[in-house]
């Protein structure tokens, strides 16, 4: 295994939530896109003492006014030549128009120079049919993602962007060919489908596998759909979304440079018409991101099964002692499934599974 | 070149200044221990566009209170089982007390263990004979101090902390017995010496040797002094300083674990007084890290001495095209003198360059 960069020189600019303990937002990105090579920037939205699944949390959020006044602090000194975006996390709606104002600007910079700037936009709503931020935050997303070269939405944000109720595969194929069309938005992932409600429509996937969903749009504004099934870990990981956006960036300049010389200097990377699903650079990105996530959350779950398995640590400390036992439970569980990040890097860069995109035509899906 | 960790795990808090642009402070050090594959829970005590050496930025420092109440925030959910503290830049004397009282309660915890916790403290003061923090920030670093396992000051802090005025290299040693005895802190590494006022006693080192000054006390509190002499180049390069501690950091650890198995549980990670000073793990530490950095900071000069050749990027941002043209080169300079750490991270894991520690009695020098 080398340890030269992975990746073509890539300079990101990457907006999101840091927190001092553990691997969610900005620090989960911002590290797995260094240990690939990228040179990253990283303007935290939020400063946390840890994240939100241990459901106690101190530390403070930026307002919109510090988000921009970091970018303007960047500008004024000309260190704002970034070739890729990735906008997480944002505490408010301002916030967000604050961060899609930053976005825009990079764009017009980049204007002349078509493929030279690209937006990744994770639109950090909510999960699991319940919006975790301000009911405003939603339409400041409608607005801003107008101007991004591709959205990761889970699949309740996918909902929430497109207005179709996702039930089956066919109404998934509504909703991303709708967010193509709504929002201009060439690239889409959905980067989390819950296959309990979709299992019936298929006979390959079980409830054990887990489904990413991803389009290029054609030049006629239709998609381009793509599928991959991966063996779903039975373990509830934080931070894996921004991990999948960090791989990403990082996977999807590797296979925009290893396409044709041309797609680099396109306009939003979208490949040519004749280009199928299945060749996409966003699809043979998203083959390795997917890789290297079932290898480092594997061995996440080995590292988190044999710390629960052990005697818990003595806690010297009064107030700790105190916290009932339900509640320090979970807080063992929750450090305990903290993804191993760092000392799995290995598996970042070259992982040792394979998996394989399926194309994914609407007309073959059942009704 | 293997991608697999170069230290034994290792959870470090380390707190220091972040920067969303470039690499100095905890965007520095973070990185750098990432990449060896060390845990790096990150408090960031500023959160600025850029570092202070282009002569602008903006953004915000964190209050001492805030400091406390992320790590409050980490210590009442049980996530301060750090092996490691590394500690930089705190913005004001009450964030350096604040930093003071969070390595005391680690240390405290882990009073029954010896050897189970390790803090690196660099006592961010000034250079070149100027104090950059206010005044008050002195005193709060002597009380402080006493608690540290390693202190990293650079020639003018050293001269600070130990009252002694470094004129030659008997100054020196004198300089760093001082702060053992004063300090009772174990570990000292002087990680600047100007060898313009110096060369004078030195036979081997010339104005283009750079020299780092070490010592672990011996049991009577008497220095056990080594020198590492290392090519200087010519450039500055900003975030030297965080780089160096945070390689210390992966690098003494690496050491005192490859040392006997007693070490490790050995207070303060204090030898047995028959080691000789070049077989300190702190002196083996100290010649990779030194060749890790020359690696880098060579590659980083290449990198900038053809950026400067090239043809300066057009300006299309109107305020920038506006800056008078002095700033402007300064503000390139700057920018172009970035270390560039992610891309040559194979040389933090290996570097290709090999330095000898000298073993460097008192008595043996010219007064």
């Amino acid at each position: 295994m080398s340890a030269d960069p992975v990746v073509p020189e890539t300079r990101v600019l990457a907006i999101a939530s840091h927190v001092s303990y553990g691997y969610v937002g900005n620090k989960m990105a911002t590290a797995v896109m260094q240990l690939l090579g990228c040179d990253v920037a990283a303007l935290n939205t939020v400063h946390f003492s840890n994240h939100t699944g241990y459901r106690q949390f101190k530390g403070t959020r930026a307002t919109a006014d510090e988000i921009t006044t970091i970018y303007e602090g960047m500008r004024q000194s000309n260190l704002t030549d970034f070739d890729v975006m990735l906008s997480g996390y944002a505490p408010s709606a301002a916030a967000v128009e604050a961060v899609g104002a930053i976005g825009m600007d990079l764009q017009r910079k980049a204007e002349k120079n078509p493929g030279s700037f690209f937006w990744v936009l994770d639109p950090v709503m909510g999960d699991q049919g319940r919006l975790y931020v301000n009911d405003d935050v939603v339409p400041a997303y409608k607005k801003v993602i107008h101007h991004a070269d591709l959205i990761l939405p889970n699949q309740f944000e996918a909902e929430v962007l497109s207005g179709v109720k996702i039930t089956s595969l066919s109404t998934l194929a509504e909703a991303i060919s709708a967010i193509h069309k709504t929002y201009n938005v060439p690239h889409v992932i959905i980067t989390s489908v819950q296959l309990s409600d979709l299992t019936t429509n298929l006979s390959t996937a079980s409830p054990t596998t887990l489904t990413v969903i991803g389009s290029t749009t054609r030049s006629d504004g239709s998609p381009r759909l793509f599928r991959v099934d991966v063996p779903a870990l039975d373990c509830y990981f934080s931070g894996t979304g921004d991990m999948f956006a960090a791989l990403t960036v990082a996977r999807l300049r590797e296979a925009v440079f290893a396409a044709s010389p041309t797609l680099r200097t396109t306009r939003s990377w979208v490949s040519p018409d004749d280009v199928a699903a299945t060749d996409l650079p966003l699809a043979q990105s998203t083959v390795k991101v997917l890789a290297s996530m079932h290898n480092v959350l594997e061995k996440t779950m080995e590292a988190r099964n044999a710390e629960l398995a052990a005697a818990p640590a003595v806690l010297d400390d009064e107030a700790l002692a105190q916290v009932d036992a339900q509640k320090r439970l979970h807080l063992r569980q929750t450090k305990a499934a903290e993804v191993r990040l760092v000392r799995n890097a290995r598996f970042l860069r070259e992982p040792t599974v394979e998996f394989q995109p399926q194309e994914w035509k609407k007309e073959d899906l059942p009704r």
